[in-house]
């Protein structure tokens, strides 16, 4: 069988272009024993590939040059050995970026698609979902009430962890980077304030927003971004406050190291406490976690907040590239078929 | 009765002068209810004391103009109230600064100073050692056999915390400003390794030091200066460390802000936690403290690091510029009799 896929040319300097990888037809050997061919269906594109088109030492290996990139997939079992799981079935898996996958068997997850759209394994009850759950559940240990203000609110992750807050009546403060994505924040995401952080300082628009959300300080910060403005949360965090650090948008292109908050003294002065997490070093939480993501999906408490991107495999990079300029809003997910 | 007082007549841009400080005498009055008049012996000049004198909000008030600063000073009783320390006792209190204090009966602390001089109480034995035991123990969770880095190492708190984290069979690596501060650490006081971050890069210097105390990374930093030597330890951090925030001396001077670690993003890479502390809300360890503390004494595990000063009051205000220029070692303690 033939299928399509893309692989990393060259690593891209700054901004990726469509020059630095290829979209390639290969055949597709014949899975050997133990292992599971899958059609893909769905694939999602995230701005942690870009951290791994780098050389930079980062906690996920560099893609190699000249072979297909990987990232998350889900799709239907085509051919599978004895042990495998059933041909039909539906399996999330990490072989992206491609149409067909020979992927080993201990790596490929069925997944009980029952009520829910094959995709959201892709999304919010996937990593992305368990991402925000475990920045907020044990990073952070967020208790009702508390205020939020989350970075990338429009973001896959953001755009969660706002959700899940909301539902645990806290007061949510978002960032995102255009009046769209701005305008989803509070009207249909019930986000109780957002600002857009393109339209001025983040430390003003961030003192706006609180105020416009009733409250005047931060007791968590969910950081997506890094930058101006995990400064300009530092500067309103209350006493005892914790930041949370997921990512760091603001620096997976910079060709210049970017500084950091230059207010690091409030860090004593406020008792705050600031910690970096891996969402795989938190699997123990997924049952927990999958149980209670999908009553918030049947309660739309949590309603997904998703790119939908047809065209199949060719439409990939160029979803990936609008993704990372900031043109998608939620999880950005391509259909390959 | 008269005495004499240092009082603060400007803000100070910058390092302080001797035009911004006066030295006064004045009729100091009789104790009224409930108020010790004490005859101070010692008191102690400290980097927080800079702080104070800015008019920048801080976790501390800003001194006032015009009267007598304060600080940790121990003394022994002059006067008291029926309800008060006995005449002749030894009591530790906070209006330092000063040769006789009128101190509210609720703010004197009487200590027992069997088999120890009574200026510990400044120091190791006091705010100082339970700072340098707090941070390690309560904020740090340090383990045996990991690595601590701990910078301006020669000073009060650095150079207990050193001291106690040896006592643990854990490496220890320290920063000074001097090659003379460099050599008690390592000669007096048992670190492993010592670099003097005035001579060069401390990214450098610090992958030199841990290089020759025969370890490649950090568990724990415990941090008083902030600034370079702060991204220089991110840097070197090991996967799940931790980063403890007491001071920031780099920044207290400063007249533009400092900027932050380049490198936060190694904080999701590598899992850190950092967090700031005021040693003021761990009072409930002081027991344990005190405990520790006297036991490590009477063995001589800590040998408590100090500059003497002798003059009296006029000594004191010289012996804070020299501290703060970094030409003091361990705890300056000015005597007053």
């Amino acid at each position: 069988m033939k299928g399509r896929e893309w692989h990393l040319r060259r690593r891209p300097s700054g901004t990726p272009t469509a020059s630095d990888v290829a979209l390639v037809e290969v055949t597709v050997p014949e899975p050997g024993p133990g292992e599971v061919l899958v059609r893909n269906t769905a694939m999602s594109v995230e701005p942690y590939m870009r951290g791994r088109m780098s050389e930079t030492r980062s906690y996920a290996d560099a893609y190699p040059l000249d072979a297909p990139m990987t990232g998350h997939a889900v799709g239907r079992v085509l051919a599978s050995g004895p042990d495998g799981p059933p041909v039909g079935s539906w399996v999330r898996h990490e072989l992206g970026w491609r149409e067909l996958a020979v992927v080993p068997g201990a790596a490929v997850d069925v997944v009980d698609v029952e009520g829910v759209d094959p995709a959201a394994f892709l999304g919010v009850l996937g990593l992305t979902g368990l991402t925000a759950y475990v920045g907020l559940r044990r990073i952070a240990a967020l208790r009702p009430g508390e205020t939020l203000f989350v970075s990338a609110a429009a973001g896959a992750v953001g755009s969660t962890a706002g959700q899940i807050a909301k539902a645990q009546g806290c007061i949510v403060v978002g960032s995102a980077g255009s009046p769209e994505k701005v305008a989803r924040l509070t009207e249909d995401l019930g986000f109780d304030a957002a600002f857009d952080h393109r339209a001025g300082p983040a430390r003003e628009q961030l003192a706006a927003a609180l105020e416009r959300a009733g409250t005047d300080g931060i007791d968590v910060y969910f950081d997506n971004v890094g930058g101006e403005q995990l400064e300009a949360a530092v500067r309103r965090m209350r006493e005892g406050g914790r930041l949370t650090l997921c990512g760091a948008i603001a620096t997976y292109n910079a060709t210049e190291p970017v500084p950091g908050p230059r207010n690091l003294l409030l860090m004593i002065w406020r008792r705050l406490r600031m910690e970096g997490f891996l969402v795989g070093d938190h699997e123990d939480l997924r049952p927990d976690f999958e149980r209670d993501m999908r009553a918030w999906l049947r309660a739309s408490v949590v309603r997904p907040l998703e790119t939908r991107v047809s065209g199949g495999i060719e439409a990939a990079w160029p979803a990936f590239l609008d993704m990372l300029a900031g043109g998608s809003v939620g999880k950005s997910i391509v259909d390959l078929t």
